[in-house]
């Protein structure tokens, strides 16, 4: 609306911290409240954690929050480390095992709140970001997995973004397949895992890994990822796990392209037998993340995602505010309480020389009705 | 809607850092979003500022912001000390005199957002709150503080609140009548303010401000403080003023009860002419304060207010969510989907075995259509 989108942030704020001035703001807050209405149709119930927390409860209650990110201080009052919150998922893990855990399962419970890490990423400078998401705690079933799945499709759907696609994962395959199938020793399976991230076919030779050379190149489309899940799956092992993923694609049906990635695992460190990234054209890289794992702590089975405003943003377009009408000394202000019921924006005039136009605004009120200036 | 509305944080939470569960997190959105909407439809732009900024920016840019009470830490990024924010309204101004410095004045602009310090007050435990304001950039005239002071009671009725008040105040008083009318030299302001906060008539004559006495006992209804106050002011050195609180409570009308305090200062230790607290019936305290002042930095005068959800959420009645329907196994989701559209909340069965009732429905579906349990 009035110059750049975000302000000049070399000296005025750190780095990787931003304004939204009016026109970014408003983007935010309608995806936020689209994606948020999505989420309450569902049933999902928001809960509002607090920004701060004891650190040892952050850290504690999910794998992969690393304490070194964490704005941390020492309390005064209890003399413990507390922390500014760098993911609400385990805020919400924690509201459910403790304030909800008398609550009827499956809970279902949504959030969306600021969150901010003391380093960010190399790829991504920023260190505050709008999160959202669901959790539906005490199910992490394949129905529940569906149900999430498509929840994260249609709160994406909700803000406006197109060009929706989910990439599936199944996070614990090497185990599964190593267990069951491969026969891989124990203590090969962290090797293995490493050089499938990497990709590396004569690293995974040499870590005894031979056996899942063919899931290398297995990801690409659902159908023909499943094809080669398939066919290395002569014993069967995988076949629970390759119906559950064609469940969840059925579910979401055209509303998505669908992938399968079966040994991605990064940000999935934490998740249990399913995972998956959402993205959409024109955001930044991916949307979110989510899947099903245990709750530490509680140890109860969930299914969640969570969902960054900040790489969505780009993918939207802009959103006007609503007319706007000038209103000049003198006038009537029942007049302009009428208009802003029905849905005007008003402009009051504080002095002879407020310029409507430069004030934003599309009409002047003309006694009891706007004209278009 | 399960169980008491706060987790017991004893020990899952520092002290003074609460969850809101479902009840209270649906209520606080509401009030939020409501009051936003009154603010929005007056032509004021939301802004987003960080949580975090440089301590210096946040401390300098208003007085009254106490560093000893801000979450603080270094920055490993700038070396320098950061902090969270304890108030929004320095922020919004900071915008205002950078990204925000070319648009056109009067700038009106709006903001809510999670504020937290480190020490809490004696009397309110509470280290996080949600803020709300609104800030009208260019103008502390009186047309300025009476589109303010009826903002913010629009803003507070839009939230459901009822019997809402207004006290009003004057913060330089004591320097204007030290100047114009009671000749009190420059060196003994600072006591007699001192006196005058105590409201001690001893004290007060002793600090050589007996010409201040009547203002002791000047609070009260606007119509009876103003007659004291004409009284006070033989040399019609209050006259602009008298005349400005006069048109402010004006436009107020009926919709809230009005008082003064004339020589009421805490928590206005940084405005100019005019400051206001704003109450509820059934709120825990004062709601909010605003007033006009200058903007440190940019020397530009600004009138404004901020509320505080907290202290308003025990006036305001609980929100039932949307009427809630479960779908059974097998139910069709085309019809789910039209539900949803006509505003009806749908909870999906993941197991034969959900039950509705315990999962907060009220209907179930049956066929196409929901049928009350």
């Amino acid at each position: 609306m009035y110059g750049p989108a975000m302000t000049d942030t070399d000296d005025l704020l750190p780095i990787g911290l931003e304004d939204r001035l009016p026109a970014e703001a408003r983007k935010a807050t309608h995806a936020m409240r689209a994606a948020l209405g999505a989420m309450d149709s569902h049933g999902y119930d928001r809960v509002r954690p607090p920004l701060i927390e004891f650190e040892r409860s952050l850290a504690g209650r999910m794998d992969g929050v690393q304490t070194r990110r964490l704005f941390r201080f020492v309390d005064p009052e209890s003399l413990r480390t507390l922390a500014l919150r760098s993911d609400m998922t385990p805020q919400v893990g924690r509201i459910a095992s403790t304030g909800l855990a008398d609550a009827p399962r499956p809970l279902r419970l949504c959030y969306a709140g600021d969150v901010a890490t003391i380093t960010a990423d190399q790829l991504d400078p920023a260190r505050q970001r709008l999160q959202l998401g669901a959790e539906l705690i005490g199910a992490d079933t394949v129905a529940a997995a569906s149900e999430i799945v498509m929840l994260a499709v249609e709160a994406v759907e909700a803000t406006g973004a197109r060009g929706i696609s989910v990439d599936f994962t199944l996070p614990d395959l090497v185990d599964v397949l190593a267990a069951d199938a491969f026969a891989l020793a124990e203590d090969r399976i962290d090797a293995v895992r490493r050089e499938l991230d990497t990709k590396d076919a004569g690293g995974l030779v040499a870590a005894g890994g031979e056996a899942y050379l063919p899931l290398i190149h297995a990801a690409g489309s659902l159908g023909d990822a499943l094809a080669k899940l398939r066919e290395l799956d002569g014993g069967g092992t995988l076949a629970t796990r390759i119906e559950a993923l064609e469940t969840i694609a059925d579910r979401i049906g055209a509303r998505a392209r669908v992938t399968l990635d079966p040994t991605e695992r990064h940000g999935f460190e934490y998740q249990s037998w399913f995972g998956f990234t959402i993205y959409a054209d024109g955001a930044r890289g991916a949307l979110g993340r989510g899947g099903t794992y245990w709750i530490k702590g509680s140890d109860e089975a969930a299914t969640g995602f969570s969902l960054y405003l900040d790489a969505l943003l780009p993918a939207l377009e802009g959103r006007e505010p609503a007319a706007t009408v000038f209103l000049p000394l003198g006038h009537d202000p029942s007049v302009a309480a009428r208009l802003r019921e029905e849905a005007w924006r008003t402009v009051a005039a504080l002095e002879e020389s407020d310029d409507p136009r430069a004030l934003g605004c599309s009409h002047r009120l003309d006694g009891s009705e706007p004209v278009a200036l």
